[in-house]
């Protein structure tokens, strides 16, 4: 048994919607959180910024003992994984790899949408892998860079998201795809808006649930689970103050939570 | 007689609307340009994460000899000019005072509109200066977070662009404003969809241009314009690569610069 706590980081935000899977997986488990608010977002970022900013984020959750880390963003996963795990021997999970396992279990007809941030679907991360893992299945990736400032802003549902939504899927849905691929911690508060634009027939795939599942197996297997009664401790550590972490500990975690401010181009 | 090059710094790229100005007014002038294109966009961060940021572009312009400072960027200009006068010797121009000032020309009913970042919005710094300069005059302001991700996506004047704007603009124009200030260097870009959603009868007044003019009155009393003939240089640095730098010169300066990439952060 292992009473250290998980790493979680994010670019912002967003990746409380994976705390909220590892919370109902993990509950006893310890959480450490870190989102880097002062360099929100990292999508519309080059690979060589967005790996420097892992590289940072990780050292800063290796001051706080952590057994595990959740690389929540998918910018980052899909960008800078093995410069992240040469740098360090803590277990790294990305959120790709688990969100790709899932699209292959989601889709029937083998036509799999992909949307994401412009830096994830630059990288190609999600298609490598899904090609890779069964050729036959064809992957269509959109970029949709409006989607992080509309659920930052609140407008998860409204006619403007839904407008949006129209205009980023419609070439997805005219493919066939019968499954679509949340590949950004943010997407999963637009779910009704992006459920809307491709219809019922479509399955969303979000990556964060089947990532806390690898990583509970994981740690099982290892002997590294916390089995202490009781709910874990959860910290949330961000480097500059913003409003949307409340809002969002609310719509995600139900809960409020404080946060402390670090200065992470210190790490 | 002064050759250096004047500075000009944004938190990304919409300062070149900026550039745009002087170039129009001072064409013989050299200028060099940085855009924190790592670390855009400022306007929705904290007013310590601006100022520390604001505190370094000027300490990199610094190494470029330049004889003035513009900031571009009104959440910089309305959060941290304090902080970065103090910091040099070099004369900082923000764009918030020719801003005002305009709006102050341009108003016959006193009823002004201010639109920007939520972190310009936040410091109410067009507020406290339209009505410190004209008591009689009534500020409403709003913060539009999603006109710079709008900007930069190249929506600048679709559907979803427009309904944003509606959303946003539709409480100023039943206040019975006559102006309105475009308090955020990428909303220039935005200037045919902002002005279907107010109509007509408000003027927009864009503070780089009179920014630009108060920049050259400065230099010339002081005897510091360039009078060399010809077109001045002009260097570009960016913290980070991005695809908008191309589109953006294009557009605003209907031109081809290439730019450099440096480390902001050891400055």
């Amino acid at each position: 048994m292992d009473i250290r706590p998980i790493g979680v980081f994010d670019s912002g935000v967003g990746g409380l919607t994976v705390v909220k899977q590892v919370m109902k997986v993990m509950p006893q488990e310890n959480i450490v959180y870190f989102g880097d608010t002062a360099r929100v977002p990292y999508g519309t970022k080059s690979k060589e910024a967005v790996t420097k900013y892992s590289l940072q984020n990780v050292r800063f959750l290796q001051t706080k003992d952590v057994k595990a880390i959740i690389v929540a963003c998918n910018t980052a996963s899909s960008n800078s994984l093995e410069a992240m795990r040469a740098s360090t021997d803590i277990p790294i999970f990305g959120v790709v790899v688990p969100g790709v396992e899932a699209a292959l279990r989601a889709t029937k007809n083998g036509r799999v949408g992909v949307i994401g941030t412009a830096a994830t679907v630059r990288s190609g991360a999600y298609e490598r892998m899904i090609c890779g893992a069964n050729p036959q299945i064809q992957v269509f990736s959109k970029a949709c860079p409006l989607f992080v400032p509309l659920a930052e802003e609140g407008w998860t549902d409204n006619e403007v998201s839904r407008l949006a939504a129209q205009n980023y899927l419609t070439e997805l849905t005219q493919k066939g795809i019968d499954a679509l691929v949340l590949g950004c911690t943010h997407y999963p508060l637009l779910k009704r808006c992006i459920g809307t634009a491709v219809g019922d027939a479509v399955k969303l795939v979000d990556p964060a649930k089947a990532t806390a599942q690898q990583v509970m197996t994981f740690l099982a297997e290892r002997g590294q689970r916390n089995e202490t009664q009781g709910e874990g401790e959860r910290r949330f550590y961000l480097s500059d103050t913003t409003d949307t972490f409340g809002f969002l500990c609310q719509k995600a975690l139900k809960r409020r939570y404080e946060a402390q401010i670090i200065d992470i181009e210190t790490y």
